[in-house]
């Protein structure tokens, strides 16, 4: 397919590489030169704007860090929707707020533009070896046209409902992964405190009920103090942001995301924006005043 | 080896069973006699207290409720401590309080009598198959002692430290359970309020790093609604309330396990204490006016 591409980050780059190596045409866009020398040599065109990436195309993804960020490119000057024809798929793979995707989603179908919501998750690992899971929200007609899309960068395409779904979807993931974090960082600060080695612990509970894949292979991690980023605190964040602000609109009312997102404000506030999610221990490590493992 | 077991209730009668299937001689004591017709018919000679049951044992296994019943059966009138011999292993698998295992360790101690704590995982599906994870705390001769009883009822034996350290990793154990459980249903009730169907949410997100054994067995059972307990709503409360008492005594604040707590206690408030620990969900469906799947 001829596709355009906007956003070579961390995970955009190795997603548009794999795009290349299914064998589809694929131009394009970043605001920085870097990334665009590093596809440009991979096979890409390259665009000077998301419009030009967007032209002629009968795809055009984006993947960029937050709602503000899809609106410009989408929606701003020179955006994709100057570039797209009618017919045209946009597909955001960003994660963002899902009723900014639904606000975006209702100005391109003005112009006979479809769009996809299909944030994904996996990681840059996920991202190289075409693996990532791929939440999908929109029409299933245009679904079925991006597949082949999708097939080239993910493993599991899930149809999660109408346009904004995936990003649901996406922060349903987010809030559960927090939950079980948080209850893997408390385990393992009872332990410490009560003098048990944190190793064992996890030994005895892993393979049972309070098992997953946070405890599995986050919970090492923090008993060895490895806190190198596999997803950093300031991007979860962002995404727990974007789920406190969606369930605000929804007037939901979730406890445990709250006291999770109070809790990670404490680790970015102490400088920890950078390392990974595991380091949610740390802010509990500093209520106690004990260190675990190390 | 010749072994008392004392506590026949869910988990003891299939747990005694297991030692009997596997060669074992066992004298049981129950405080009900219905349990004790059913071990004596599976070959177990029967006594008519705690103490008969331990004397001239290599081993005493004790598996009752709350922390005063362990207190009760082996320190109390015609208790454990009367029949065992010095030498013998009192052996305690019900989850109780490791301060209170800690005291009834000494008080056995002064004759000559090792205990060591036991507490399991794995539901009464683990004790029918002798699949039990057996999480034990004291000296390690003892263990090795009583290490072929393990083996009858158990798969994964680890030596988490000294006496009560099976104790903590069990708390351990719910409270990550409970902190994972909370992520799960807060992720069901976001879908619920988002108007996604909340199948299509664990499909997505089940296989990644919001996977759990939680969200796995659990997840479908709420959006099914099948509040039939694996584990009960109220021995939850139980345990949360022994890992907060032990905390208080550490002086370890886990606002995640304080929270899980209060909405347990909404449950229960409302009832639901037979149910299992997946009507987690009915307090979030009542803080929010809305019910998940069904």
């Amino acid at each position: 397919m001829k596709v355009g591409f906007v956003g070579l980050g961390i995970m955009g780059r190795p997603m548009a590489k794999n795009l290349l190596k299914a064998g589809h045409n694929v131009t394009c866009y970043n605001r920085g030169s870097g990334p665009r020398d590093e596809l440009a040599e991979a096979g890409a065109a390259i665009a000077q704007t998301p419009k030009e990436a967007a032209a002629g195309m009968e795809a055009v993804i984006t993947i960029v860090t937050d709602s503000p960020d899809v609106e410009h490119v989408i929606l701003g000057p020179d955006g994709v929707i100057e570039g797209a024809a009618s017919g045209t798929v946009v597909i955001d793979m960003s994660t963002i707020s899902p009723e900014v995707t639904r606000r975006v989603g209702a100005a391109l179908a003005e112009r006979g533009i479809q769009m996809l919501d299909a944030p994904v998750s996996g990681g840059d690992a996920g991202a190289i070896a075409g693996t990532l899971s791929i939440m999908v929200g929109g029409e299933a007609a245009a679904l079925e046209k991006a597949r082949p899309l999708f097939e080239a960068m993910g493993q599991r395409i899930v149809h999660c409902g109408p346009l904004g779904a995936g990003q649901t979807v996406k922060l349903c993931n987010q809030v559960a992964i927090t939950g079980t974090l948080l209850g893997v960082c408390e385990a393992l600060l009872f332990a410490a405190k009560a003098g048990v080695d944190p190793n064992r612990m996890l030994e005895a509970v892993s393979a049972g009920a309070a098992g997953s894949w946070q405890m599995s292979n986050l919970g090492p991690k923090m008993v060895q103090r490895d806190f190198a980023p596999g997803f950093k605190v300031g991007l979860m964040r962002k995404d727990l942001r974007l789920a406190i602000e969606s369930a605000g609109h929804m007037q939901a009312a979730l406890p445990g995301l709250a006291l999770v997102a109070q809790l990670f404000a404490a680790v970015d506030a102490a400088g920890l924006g950078e390392e990974g999610t595991q380091a949610l221990l740390k802010a509990l490590e500093g209520l106690n005043g004990v260190a675990v493992g190390g």
